[in-house]
């Protein structure tokens, strides 16, 4: 089978580091669904804001090869599980699946949180979500049922001496930053983006989000944002 | 994007009438995965009976077009939704996505019930259920949520002097009805197969189900079954 490309996901993540690995209800995350010119149509739409939650069928971009098993982050990256057990990128169709929640419609462009989508992402589908199929609270989640809460805690230690840093931590935001953009920045750090478990202390990792970049390391459990500059 | 196709589903639906048109926790019938020569891997599954549930992404045969508007039968088939409202098939990029509960697996192949696919049906992707980023058990189900607990009794009158049907229905059932026959289809037509809300208490309608032919009236909000054939 061969997929179109119905839209396009768009948000602050225009850089791979940083996107959550899996979608939760609790991101603050927005995306904006841009649908192409064949699909921006509204009448697709009508009756869509009946329903919470949506479904997000998508492309895996820049990937094109695939293994039996994988080594998934949140094992350490040293654990082999099979592909098909895993919500890996590194599958035969590198088809992604995200629930999101439908916050609202603006100009014909579906407007939803909690998505772990990269700015630019193709999406091939959008379905509703329904409760009495979709939802199995009580789902056993295998190897993913030990890591679901992990989450550090993140601090801000900026230097002063900075001044977008500066500006970026007052009631002064310039009007460049984007709303939400702290909420957003302690969301995705919290969820631990580095590769696997490395954990040195000392290292200096880098998250742009939104046209920011954020300096920050990792200490005892806990994030501590070290600088902020506009890209 | 180019999908290859991974496995294919084996059930007893080998006819498209009377296929279930959402999974449901509660559906009793099984679907054998079986896997194409590619991806009969037993490592792609390492790790997979950790998980109770698990996504199917599918794609629907025979159907190549699409409309920006569809309309339900659960709404009786006279009122238009947008195609991104509903699960119809006609949709831009035919694919279905459906969540069924893992049974077990058996020389590679995993045997899932609750899906709503015909025999026969190509699989693409296959994905552990995560509870904490795909269950949303109090999400609004838009227009779906008036029909959602909208089921069919199911009562058996069938003619004594055809001998198939006799045998079906007694202990002395002939070693070619698969087991959980019955229980499937009372499943299959309290489910109400008929096309959008046809009301004709005289019509019969035939379902046909792993091997046996099931020939069946509606009247006054009941399934009878008339009658049970081998094909």
């Amino acid at each position: 089978m061969k997929l179109k490309v119905i839209a396009y996901a768009r948000n602050g993540h225009t850089d791979k580091f940083g996107i959550p690995r899996q979608s939760r209800e609790e991101s603050p995350i927005e995306t904006r669904i841009v649908f192409e010119p064949d699909y921006a149509v509204p009448e697709t739409l009508r009756g869509i804001e009946g329903y919470s939650h949506l479904w997000l069928i998508w492309g895996f971009s820049e990937v094109d090869s695939w293994s039996p098993t994988v080594r998934p982050p949140r094992l350490g990256g040293n654990k082999r599980v099979g592909v098909f057990a895993t919500r890996s990128p590194f599958r035969p169709n590198p088809i992604g699946l995200t629930s999101v929640r439908l916050l609202r419609i603006e100009q014909g462009e579906l407007i939803v949180s909690g998505a772990d989508l990269m700015d630019g992402t193709p999406i091939y589908d959008i379905k509703p979500y329904l409760s009495f199929s979709d939802s199995h609270e009580d789902a056993q989640n295998g190897f993913a049922e030990e890591t679901k809460e992990y989450r550090l805690k993140v601090s801000w230690d900026l230097k002063p001496s900075s001044p977008s840093t500066f500006l970026a931590l007052t009631q002064h935001l310039p009007s460049t930053l984007p709303a939400n953009w702290k909420e957003d920045v302690e969301y995705i750090l919290s969820q631990d983006p580095r590769p696997g478990y490395q954990d040195d202390p000392d290292r200096e990792y880098k998250l742009d989000y939104a046209g920011w970049n954020v300096t920050f390391t990792v200490q005892n459990g806990a994030v501590i944002v070290k600088n902020v500059q506009k890209k």
